[in-house]
């Protein structure tokens, strides 16, 4: 059983989110909330998200689990205004999702979560951590574009910094510790990473948000964010590139 | 003879209703005002628009027949703002119609009208008459687009309906009577029609405006709705698809 | 050497101008300030642009030349805001410009100038000049594009004209002298140019800015303005198009 109520605004964020991963997304919900752990078809990324029971205006269920075309909610998300009521309710009998925003009615077909997997979040030791402005790594991202597909993000005692080295040119972006949000690197860490899949991420941070980023070296990213105000974590995972040494 | 002079706002509202069917149009032309009538290439739709000549500014005509490069008159609409005046001078010798916005003049081309057809207008009694908001509907449709081709307009004593069912999902967009306009529906009626020409026909109703669409059982739908600030009328019919029994 | 600081918008001027013409070019730096001189891959136009030292908040240079691409250059300023202040810095050593904005520093590798010819300035004698609104000659372009692909540009003691005849269809945009800026024009005279070309050098023009056409028989045109509030400057000089006599 799974039945609720929440703004627009909220389950648009949900959709931003996922949709830079996955097409397809297999939600688990209990009577705490609304949960998601999902990896990108090529094994590079992968999204946890949780959204607790209170960023909804009303919320019911049973442990379940449901199967949604993501572009499909999508599309029915832009009918409405962020702060619009979308009322959800899971038919069980006829693996359905009937949603509804004002006097438009959509029965959305589930899709079948039996073949999907269960990823496992790997076990990291990140030694460094930066707090920062997402709307600072986007202007970094989008300096960075037209340089390489590769972005170096780096952490050190003294600052952040992101770093793009292409043939001709290259881009970087310096954040020193005071301009930080937060810093602690006990020593310097640098990792690679494919630059594409580090601007989707920064896509579904609203705009306004603060990132925190988990470093190490030649390691995987861990990014963290908050949605729905707060009652609501993602974290992504992206793994590195290995730096070929010329 | 034909000279006229209207606000930009007023031709454009013309252009956008002719334009959802046909790309040239032979508008026709008398003392009282303007009138339209023409049929899509696929016989499927039709329109028939008339402005009083009150929707003009300064209007002066014998009985004439102009035939008119939609696409070309819209283009050169584009220039003006909705305020600009446009002055209308059809050059009979020269087969022209000349339009001026401000410092610009085109002198545009008109079509031969002698091939052109004059549609009759089917007599139709079609039992229910419901009247409702043009931006309610578009709603609907948006919502619709991507479930099927297909969309049942259903009316019935209690109100209205638009219902559109796709192999995976379905939409359903409902006004119960007391939400309506206006509601006057003996029976229940239904008929399917291709969601596209409706769609476009929606578009040529203003924002905040009023429809009022007449229809009964595996029959045309006819929408009317008024342009120019009530000066003008708009009366589009649609043919029904038979619904396949499955 | 050569290291300054301007605001963004002023560098966004110089790279509109320029981009109207060529992917990559030349600027001279001397004590002085800016100046670049360049001709359309097809040879119809050239552009002559000078901006001053003062129209930065700091300059510095010895005579140098530095060759740049252009497309790079604007993509970079786009993560600008208009007030946004810039830092440029040349790395003679490496052959880069090192571009500051806010956090982001580019290194931008610098094209080889030496196989980069240096246009000559025809010496023409233009008997007549028009001062008019950029934004009027925009207007009267975007009234054309559909019509023909070659544009007339005419000046008489009465006014100024544009005129774009097609097969089917003619624009006509007239100024008489009264509603001009300026206008010194001895005798009629006509030249044809193409309109495109017209076009994008118009786009180079800031909305609100003033336009001074210099016009012969069958002669190029010369169209001048202000850029950075007056601090530099811009002449394009177009070539005509033979009008054939049907």
């Amino acid at each position: 059983m799974f039945q609720a109520k929440a703004r627009a605004e909220v389950l648009k964020e949900v959709v931003n989110v996922v949709s830079t991963l996955v097409d397809e997304a297999k939600f688990i919900v209990n009577a705490e909330g609304l949960s998601l752990r999902a990896v990108d078809p090529a094994h590079i990324a992968m999204v946890e998200l949780t959204l607790g029971k209170d960023a909804f205006e009303e919320f019911k269920a049973d442990e379940t689990e449901i199967g949604i075309d993501i572009d499909k909610l999508s599309q029915f998300l832009r009918l409405a205004k962020s702060d619009d009521m979308i009322d959800l309710k899971h038919d069980e009998d006829k693996r359905r999702l009937n949603i509804v925003v004002g006097d438009i009615t959509r029965r959305m077909s589930l899709i079948d979560t039996t073949g999907m997997s269960d990823p496992k979040v790997p076990n990291l030791s990140l030694p460094a951590t930066v707090t920062v402005k997402g709307d600072d790594l986007t202007q970094g991202i989008r300096a960075s574009e037209t340089v390489s597909d590769h972005i170096a993000l780096v952490a050190n005692p003294e600052g952040f910094e992101m770093s793009c080295e292409g043939d001709m040119d290259q881009v970087h972006f310096r954040k020193s510790k005071k301009d930080l949000i937060a810093l602690d690197a006990p020593s310097s860490v640098r990792s690679l990473f494919p630059l594409e899949y580090f601007a989707n991420m920064l896509k579904a941070v609203s705009s306004g948000n603060t990132v925190t980023l988990q470093l190490g070296n030649d390691y995987p990213v861990k990014m963290e964010f908050k949605i729905a105000g707060g009652k609501g974590e993602v974290r992504y995972l992206l793994a590195p590139r290995i730096e070929s040494g010329d």
